[in-house]
C-alpha cells in the first residue's frame, strides 16, 4: 500500500496487439514533484525556511521520503534532529500543490547549510573525479564499514524478491513502478515503498527506519527492484544496511561501495537464483 | 558499440542456483563520475572554466553525453553554440581521471548563467509545485508543441524495441544498461546508446543529433529501454521529437507533458505489441 492519495490515475489508452487496436482505460502510477524545504532556529534564534530541493515522485509516504532524502544527505543523522514533518498548505490550502511540499523543521542546534549542500551535488569534493575519488567521497561524508552480526540463508535470499512484489500494491496495478524493501534475517517484511525514481523508493524505506527510530539498520536487508548503482549503495552505507539485494544487476561502482565498505551484495534475485558480488561470508 | 574503453569490467562472482554455487566471472557494466565543465569568453574577452555538475555515468560516447546534457538543459540550443569538446586531462595525464572530465567550450556570445542553472536544478522556477506547473515549466524554458509530419507504421513500431536490443552491444554481457536509440519512420537505426543511468542513455542519443547537426529530430522516433518519465519526455520534447516508444510503463506526468507538446506516447512495447497513450494520429 502506497498510501490513500492520487499513487494511481486512469487514462485511456489503445492497445495494439498483433490481432488488432483495443481501446480501453489503464492506470498510470502517478508522478508528482515535491519540494523539499527545510526550516531551522538561526544563532538569532529565528526559525528560517529554504526549498532545499524539487524531486519527481509518487504520492505516499512523503515524510518519509523527505526523513531518508535528509538522512542520505547528511542534514538528518538521526530522528533526535528531526522536530516535525508537514505539509505546507501555501496560499490556496484546496489548490493542486496542497500535498506537493514539505518542510522538516530540523530541532534546535542541527547545522545546516543548504548552499554547501547544493555546491556538493555539483561538484566533487574530492581530489580527483574517478571511481576511487567517489569511494573517498562517501568516507568523507562519515560513513564507516557496516557492522553488524546479520547472516541470512540462501533460500531466504531467493525469496525476498517475490516477498518484495507481493508488497508493492501499485506496482500489480500499473507495471510501472521501483520498489525498495527492508526485510529482517528471516524474510519477515518491515516496509515496502514504491515510486517512479528507485532512488525515491530507497529513501522512502531508509526514512521509514529513520522515523521508527531503526537506524543503523544493521539488523535489515535492502532489496531494490532494479539495478544496483553507486547511488543505491551510498544509501544503504549510509543507513547502515549489512546486506543489498537487487533484482536487475549491479554496476562496477555498486560493487567496489559494497566491497569497501562490508556491505553483501547480491544481484539478478529472480527465480529462486541470484550471484553474490561481495560478502558472501553473510550468507550460508 | 558503447566506445573503445572501459564499458565493462570483469569481477568475480558465485552463482548460486537451486542445484548448487558456481564460483565464475562475470561482466559488470561500469559506472564512473564524469565531470562536465563549461567555459565561455567574459564579455572582457577571457576565458573562463567552471565544473557545472557531475554524472554517474559509463564510460563512451562522452562528447555525446555532455552535448545533449547542456542541450537538454538549455545551454547550447545548437552545434553552433559549441566550439569544442576537450577532456580535461588534469595534472597527471595517465591517472585514473584522464577520461573523467570534458569541458565544453562555448562558442563567443553564448550565454550562461552556472549559478541560475544550479538554482533551477533545485526549486521550481514556476509559481506553485504542481503537475501543471511542471508542464509550464517546459514551455518557460522556450519548448513549444513538437512540429513533424512524420507517421510510423504499426508493425514498424513493434519491432523497435527489438531493433533496439540488436545495437545494445554491453547490454548482452552485462544485462546492466538502459538503452536510447533513434530511428527514422522505416525502422532504420541513426544511433543506439548505452549508459547505466536513462536520462544519460536519452542524452547521448540527442547529444548524437545534435552533433550531426539533426536537431530537432523531427523525422526521428526516440525509443527508450526503460519507462518513460517526466524527465525523459522533456528531453524528448526539448529535442523535437514527435514519437517516444518505452519499453516500460510511462507516468502519470509523461503522459500529460506528450498531450501538451504533440507527441505520440507509446509504452509497454514489447512481444509485437504495445499502448498507445497519447498521438496516435501518427501511427497508421
Amino acid at each position: 500500500m502506497i498510501g490513500r492519495r492520487g499513487a494511481t490515475r486512469g487514462v485511456r489508452v489503445a492497445r495494439h496487439r498483433r490481432e488488432g487496436v483495443e481501446r480501453t482505460r489503464d492506470e498510470l502510477a502517478v508522478e508528482e514533484p515535491l519540494e523539499i524545504r527545510v526550516s531551522r532556529v538561526t544563532n538569532e534564534g529565528r526559525r528560517v525556511s529554504e526549498a532545499l530541493a524539487v524531486t519527481m515522485r509518487t504520492p505516499g509516504h512523503d515524510f518519509e521520503l523527505v526523513a531518508g532524502f535528509l538522512h542520505g544527505e547528511g542534514v538528518v543523522p538521526s530522528a533526535e534532529a528531526l522536530q516535525e514533518l508537514t505539509y505546507c498548505l501555501g496560499r490556496d490550502p484546496e489548490g493542486p500543490q496542497r500535498y506537493n511540499v514539505v518542510e522538516a523543521r530540523l530541532a534546535p542546534g542541527v547545522v545546516f547549510d543548504a548552499e554547501a549542500l547544493r555546491r556538493n551535488f555539483f561538484t566533487s569534493s574530492s581530489c580527483g573525479v574517478c571511481g576511487k575519488a567517489s569511494l573517498e567521497s562517501v568516507e568523507a561524508r562519515g560513513c564507516r564499514p557496516v557492522e553488524s552480526d546479520l547472516t541470512l540463508e540462501a533460500d531466504v535470499l531467493a525469496s525476498l524478491p517475490e516477498r518484495l512484489r507481493e508488497g508493492q500494491g501499485v506496482f500489480a496495478r500499473t507495471g510501472g513502478l521501483h520498489a525498495a524493501g527492508l526485510f529482517a534475517a528471516d524474510g519477515t517484511c518491515s516496509a515496502v515503498r514504491e515510486d517512479v525514481g528507485r532512488h525515491n523508493a530507497v529513501d522512502k524505506a531508509v526514512g521509514y527506519a529513520l522515523l521508527h527510530r531503526a537506524l543503523p539498520a544493521a539488523d535489515r536487508v535492502l532489496v531494490v527492484s532494479g539495478r544496483a548503482s553507486f547511488e543505491i549503495l551510498q544509501k544503504a552505507v549510509t543507513a547502515g544496511v549489512p546486506v543489498v539485494v537487487a533484482v536487475g544487476a549491479p554496476s562496477s561502482l555498486a560493487v567496489d561501495l559494497a566491497a569497501r565498505f562490508g556491505v553483501t551484495l547480491a544481484g539478478f534475485a529472480r527465480n529462486g537464483a541470484f550471484n553474490v558480488y561481495t560478502g558472501e561470508g553473510r550468507i550460508h
